[in-house]
């Protein structure tokens, strides 16, 4: 390994510690979330085929984001792939990492997050919620 | 700003390109993950209240999380919020994140994943997966 590689990775290390994301994990390539609270929603729309509405939540999310204690967001639509024990009828995924619970609880009272519903609700006529921490 | 401060973030984002995982939101403080597959499995337990066998199946999971396309992840359950849109029902939550559909589509072949259905599956009598690209 080389001097630089071994800085750059030092770096990195630094960053994500003082980011407070992930740490490598043991003997792996990839990195763990922990001490994390995933809330992911999935919203099923009123209009399922219209482009417009679906586009009008994505936007809504987008300036959702702006919540700060979103540690990380994605955005989504479902994959293509197609098999049984996979759901695809909802129409947008919002997957969001926040720090801990109290970070959550606070963006549900957000007015940012007040907005949101109050310009976006009458999008949808499903959202299913799924909210996890770090399995004990 | 001091410039140790910018420096920091300079490298933060250094770093952040370099892993592909994250760029930060225009006008935002939080991390918006882009080009990412995000592949979420919530798990049913045969024997719920059996806390061997979530401990099992949480195991089960570590192992599989060497998996070398594997981004990053999170192994999660329930957490203590209740809310009437929110399930709660699952025992473990396992969520990925790849760069891409080919490297979901290769975790889903790969002899550590082959092995880990093997060997965890008889755990839980109901999986539901939900996989998101990047919304349009």
């Amino acid at each position: 390994m080389s001097t630089t590689r071994r800085e750059f990775i030092a770096s990195t290390g630094k960053a994500a510690v003082a980011g407070g994301l992930f740490t490598l994990a043991e003997n792996n390539t990839s990195d763990m979330a922990e001490n994390k609270f995933i809330h992911h929603v999935y919203f099923w729309l009123k209009n399922p085929d219209s482009k417009e509405d679906k586009a009008k939540l994505v936007a809504g999310l987008k300036k959702l984001a702006t919540v700060k204690t979103i540690k990380w967001f994605h955005i989504g639509q479902p994959a293509d792939t197609n098999r049984e024990v996979i759901d695809r009828s909802y129409a947008v995924s919002w997957c969001l990492m926040f720090d801990n619970d109290a970070d959550q609880a606070s963006y549900q009272t957000d007015p940012i997050h007040l907005k949101f519903i109050e310009e976006c609700s009458s999008l949808w006529n499903k959202v299913v919620v799924y909210d996890s921490v770090d399995a004990k």
